[in-house]
């Protein structure tokens, strides 16, 4: 497994690789979520590139950048055991040098849930992964379920763009009692950690009602904000029925649709979501 | 000489291509600059691709995107007497489908003269060669000089994007008199045609200051605003000496700079610039 920084070595290497290259763009703190992506890039790829780096365009201010959790050793260590091909570790004054100014843009679907608690959040994403896009130019990159709407908004990029990949979205990889995977649950206390299950508990139950045959998504949306204000060490801040693709509201349940959650648990944000089909 | 209007298609055939590809992208309505611009990728190229595109996002709401010149025929025969390999034509709709939405934007040297004057046309402009870029893939794309703020745009996007494709600029191709070729001279009348040469003539008489050991920015500036002021059917936007690169004004001429001019000649905008050097 090789360990790059730079990015004109990895493109100096890329024309050797064997394709179709699979790219696993991740902030490290590897959990059995990113294993789950790894995997299927290590299926579907003759090469998988794993690329590591705490992007700070994409926190706000006021967001937890400087204390996001890293583990380089032991996520280097998680690669290497799953036969990843390449590591690209490039540090912040490699990929934002002095003067870096190009920044890409997805406008509508960035206006709304997360795009609206986070300003610039989405602007982050988009640009870097448009930067690690053409660094690595993989035929697939792969992304977790969990963080839905950022599927949505780099697939309207790719699309727009004419990029020439595939975006691949795995499903959400659970703990025990439902909790959605994510380096930061690290930051939850014993009771937070307990309480954070809730958002999955409320999204199972909307999943229930649209199984059994409810259409009505006010008493869907009110099913969930129900359940997690249940939760006193749990603040809501959005439960909604959305278009998968656009993260407008549906008004209808007629096309596929997801049901999507966000909540503070102490100071820690989380999010998680659920297709709704029968 | 294959022509072309579809970006699957284009993506399609684009794999059997003989590398390398030289890419011109062009509005059409084609001149003498342009076609220097397809002979110098002719001869660096295996394949040559020039696209035809009027593109609407980067015209602002009171400009000619209505009225600009267009010739698609004539432009196909020019091209075909070149040996050009592939003309790329998509119409609008291919290029932004209902809920396009995603946008390059280069800060900083787009908020100075042509992106202070046009607001909105370098975001057009960056993000269609985004687009072009991914869908031809080419190794180098080819921009007259004559556009030099586009040119420098265009790079920093490159470099802040990490995109894989070298940016050439081909020195202006003028007419007798000295007026830089552009598309859009089909639009003077007789005594404008012959007032807008004043262009030249003042960037020529700054670029002779410059040989004969002036160093005073002001003093060439000032020449500049003087000769073009003489023409009454010429109104100045601007002159000034800049860092080719940033479009700063530049405080001293150790570095190379560029002298650049705008003006409207009757209804008409024509732009030029001439590097200084000895």
């Amino acid at each position: 497994m090789e360990v790059i920084s730079g990015i004109g070595e990895l493109k100096a290497l890329r024309s050797c690789w064997m394709r179709p290259i699979g790219l696993v763009p991740t902030m490290g703190y590897l959990h059995d979520g990113h294993v789950a992506l790894v995997r299927r890039a290590r299926e579907e790829s003759k090469t998988v590139v794993v690329t590591i780096f705490v992007n700070p365009t994409q926190f706000g201010p006021s967001e937890d950048f400087g204390c996001y959790p890293r583990a380089f050793e032991r996520d280097v260590s998680i690669l290497q055991a799953e036969a990843v091909d390449v590591v690209f570790a490039p540090s912040s004054a490699v990929m934002y040098p002095e003067g870096f100014s190009t920044w890409v843009e997805v406008e509508g679907i960035t206006s709304r849930f997360e795009g609206a608690i986070r300003p610039g959040h989405f602007r982050g994403v988009a640009t870097v992964c448009s930067k690690l896009f053409n660094i690595v130019d993989p035929e697939r990159a792969y992304f977790g379920q969990k963080d839905a709407q950022q599927v949505a908004v780099i697939r309207k990029m790719v699309q727009d763009l004419n990029m020439n990949l595939d975006i691949e979205a795995v499903p959400t990889v659970r703990e025990a009692d439902g909790l959605a995977m994510s380096s930061r649950n690290a930051y939850l206390n014993g009771p937070e950690r307990a309480a954070a299950a809730v958002l999955f508990r409320a999204l199972s139950a909307v999943q229930e009602m649209y199984r059994a045959g409810c259409r009505d998504m006010t008493k869907m949306s009110n099913c969930m904000r129900r359940i997690v204000g249940e939760e006193k060490l749990v603040e809501l801040d959005y439960a909604a029925i959305v278009d998968p693709a656009s993260f407008e509201v549906v008004n209808s349940l007629e096309h596929p649709a997801l049901a999507i959650v966000a909540a503070r648990v102490g100071s820690t944000r989380l999010i998680d979501n659920m297709p709704l089909h029968v």
